[in-house]
């Protein structure tokens, strides 16, 4: 059981994992881009989430990535892992493999395969397990985009009297739930905005924070957003919001991982292709990130690395 | 067209239509309800919405409902008056029957019985055809929940540029999308939460009021959560807005009409049946919403009335 | 209540009603399609169906085409005629008004407006009503992609009780559904196939007959697929199911009344376009309706008329 | 590439994999299992499906479950082993493994986490990579339920093409999509259904048998229908569909695979629990099931096993 603080607030950007064109992972290509990110702000970085390519990398690997974020993350910065698995008993090994290879908190996906036997009674059932055997905090993750699962309020709420259960991220942006969770769980309980698409909507109503692609390329502009919030500037924030939107749905709704990694590239940062089934994107598409990132104001790197 | 100040800001009951146990429209009971709402902090009203049963009603019955709340509605407040009807032509018909009627503005649903047919084209040309020829402006009215149909933001968007189109009414609770509206929609045209469950995550991406069903029994809270958040008191309007979040909740999605005319009757309003085939809530669900009134701080009146 | 033996069994077209360029009713237009139709086999028509565009009419047009189409059907045949409108006492009405005009039975579609509270018990309140008080025999409508709501097959097998219904029509698609309404309904009560699609999987699993689209420009196809089931030349009706799959999706889910329309008009029919917020097919769409009719082996006709 | 011929006509159940209270894989329970189903009429097994729950087994587990059902199946009777993993290289290596194991032929889920980006282009080149790399033939496995993915009629007509896939398990019910892809595939390939709910109407549009969770329960039931339905006897194959339909929904959409898992104890074989996060049924849940297979004359078992 984690004993000492941990605090969700801030900006956490769920990092990708670095493929070769054989689908080899890149760990010097890591380690760069994690050079890169310890330099801007952020409370720091989510590896093995859905960005990361979670389902497409065996647990081995997946560890791996971890181990070695763990070592080029700076010392002050988190590292939450993503350690959800389908059956409850491989999402517990894997969050003590986590907790083991230097993992902060693990994050943990609703399992997804039997949709309609994940009732209430199967979720709860579910972490409150894992919470209970995993050596670090749990971050529940809620992402009805990739799961067709949406964990409800009340299963949040429920979940939130674990003393090992730390918050949760919801991407699936329904505010009127991010109000209820932020409302109704246990003081200390923190919501995290699972997008940048809805990160001022979502702190107004009581969340903390961002685990958001956009952060890989935004964090900075994210940072800001927060603060002005925290300032009270409502006006300057919705602008900042304003200015996200059409540049997150691009790296997350419109062209998933594939797009991140386009505007990773775009950026000064290393990209790279997608795991197969992922196809990588076509040269229009990679043209609408393009722009994207421009009308957003997110700087182009002067060289475009990988893809 | 029209020439004079429009503006949507503010709070705005969608009101119910009394009627008594035969389905007959109670006349009376509706002038009680407005003399009540006329000593509360709103904008004006909106009839004829569907809060206020409107597919269930006659178009003649539509146009005396609000020829009776324009009468018995203080002069300095307005009046919106639904005028959607499934063909563009008996729209253009209604709406000039709602402004001949006294309706300061029509607010119109997406035609949606031909789902798969609304497409961006389809909507684009029926709304600026209505707006073309009413002789007041109009209010675009996006009720996925009830229609099926969920117009986009680049439709509203474009929309925007009519000046005849003064703005938009969204109950699907996107606020990724109120954010796009509001952000990248014409100078003027205002955006409102189309329920108060998201009232706050919507007034900080950009909308300017709500047109929500709480508002007929709320409309006290809900003009002192714009206020906080006008006032820039984040802490207040968050406190208030999750106070709101589960009475909504059984007004509106929960109950839907039935459970708003429930409320009516516990807070000392009229509300009495719905028409069928909308059935009025039984003894455990008029339970439910008593609870949550209580729960909620909604003020329960003396006597019920109706039902 | 009916006296008289009613039978479903057999072929349906749900048939359009006829607009010219400004929207009005052309009813010698009407009266040519009907003869028509009176020469090829089929057990009646329905009129003021979904494709019949009743949502845009209004009631007293509803009654006017039924009224034209009796006068215009062959006395030996039967005219079904839409009478399904939001509130329970306009259906009741409109029924009544549709037997006057000489409907042999009335078809109502399931109120939709208010999906959340469209529960089992107030569609079985609904239908009943209507049941207890039409004087012809009423056939229960479920179109899930119009309405958005789908009337469980339970609801179904309790309301085959009332005397006065006589069967469903299903759009839905579901076989499963079929076979459970066909098992599990009283003794009588006939279900029909709503679309031409799944027409021959209705009949394997008991379905009597079909209101199809299709119906509308291929009458004789689908007699032909039934009399072939019903002799047991189980791999011809599925040689004449497999033909007209692409044609149909081009009546119905794909284009909808306006490429039934577009349909009608290639077919030597009136077709003509629809009426607003329906758009007629722009002219690629028409061509692919021209292809899948040419593919399907639907006799094209020599000119084409309206449009 | 597979050279020998391979037929999927017929019945196949997708068995369970049999746990111990601690989750551990019962061989012998399964040996005693698959001694029973090699009485029973059926064309094989399908093992490590959805029903055999391989989302809660390692991938050696899953080989390790392949090996021992194919030692205990009869020898002229065929295995189709479950390969598919959410990446395309994964699968690959899982399918050579499968076929070392002794599996005569593979079936792979679509794979689903990246949902939006599981466009045609993407789900043609993962199966088709995958089927140039396995050594037997692979059947496509479509499962909208648990996927959230839908694979198109149009992509398995043009997988259709390739020499070493054999055919596809459809699970959607989805009857018209059955009958384009029994229409336009090429020549040989064969289409499954996925279920017993709709298995006559899908051998009235062309498929050739059925992988059916209730195959592992009510295999000569199954195989008596496929019987009627080939001898021309619509009405015994009908009746017999009819009966069928409310036992196979508890052992599939209600109740999921804890359902079979209940059934199979309740007719003599091994089902025992599931894996967590799937938790096994209540007594009420287990008194439904038990009403089913009563009501569908399915042969309850004297003894009661496992549980």
């Amino acid at each position: 059981m984690a004993n000492r603080p941990f605090d969700l607030a801030g900006i956490w950007p769920p990092i990708p994992t670095p493929f070769g064109p054989g689908g080899e992972i890149l760990f010097d290509r890591l380690a760069q881009n994690l050079d890169r990110w310890n330099q801007e702000p952020m409370a720091g970085v989510v590896a093995g989430g859905s960005n990361g390519e979670f389902p497409l990398l065996s647990a081995e690997e997946r560890v791996e990535v971890v181990r070695h974020v763990r070592r080029h993350t700076a010392p002050d910065r988190l590292v939450i892992a993503g350690s959800g698995m389908q059956s409850t008993a491989a999402t517990i090994s894997l969050s003590q493999a986590m907790a083991a290879a230097g993992a902060d908190a693990v994050i943990v996906v609703t399992p997804s395969y039997y949709k309609s036997r994940m009732t209430a009674a199967a979720l709860v059932a579910h972490y409150t397990a894992v919470a209970d055997r995993s050596p670090v905090p749990l971050v529940v993750y809620n992402v009805p985009a990739n799961t067709g699962v949406d964990l409800a309020a009340e299963v949040a709420i429920e979940l939130s009297r674990h003393p090992n259960i730390a918050g949760i991220k919801d991407s699936g942006g329904d505010v009127v739930k991010l109000a209820r969770m932020a409302a109704e769980s246990r003081e200390g309980f923190q919501v995290l905005a699972g997008s940048a698409g809805f990160f001022l909507p979502a702190l107004a109503v009581g969340a903390v924070g961002a685990v958001a692609a956009l952060a890989n390329i935004a964090a900075a502009e994210l940072s800001e957003l927060l603060r002005r919030f925290r300032a009270g500037d409502a006006d300057g924030a919705r602008a900042l919001q304003a200015r996200l939107v059409d540049v997150n749905a691009a790296v997350t709704s419109r062209f998933g991982v594939p797009g991140l990694k386009a505007a990773m590239d775009l950026t000064g940062r290393y990209g790279g292709p997608p795991r197969l089934p992922l196809l990588p994107l076509g040269e229009a598409e990679r043209e609408i990130v393009r722009r994207s990132l421009k009308q957003g104001g997110i700087a182009i790197g002067r060289q475009e690395l990988g893809g």
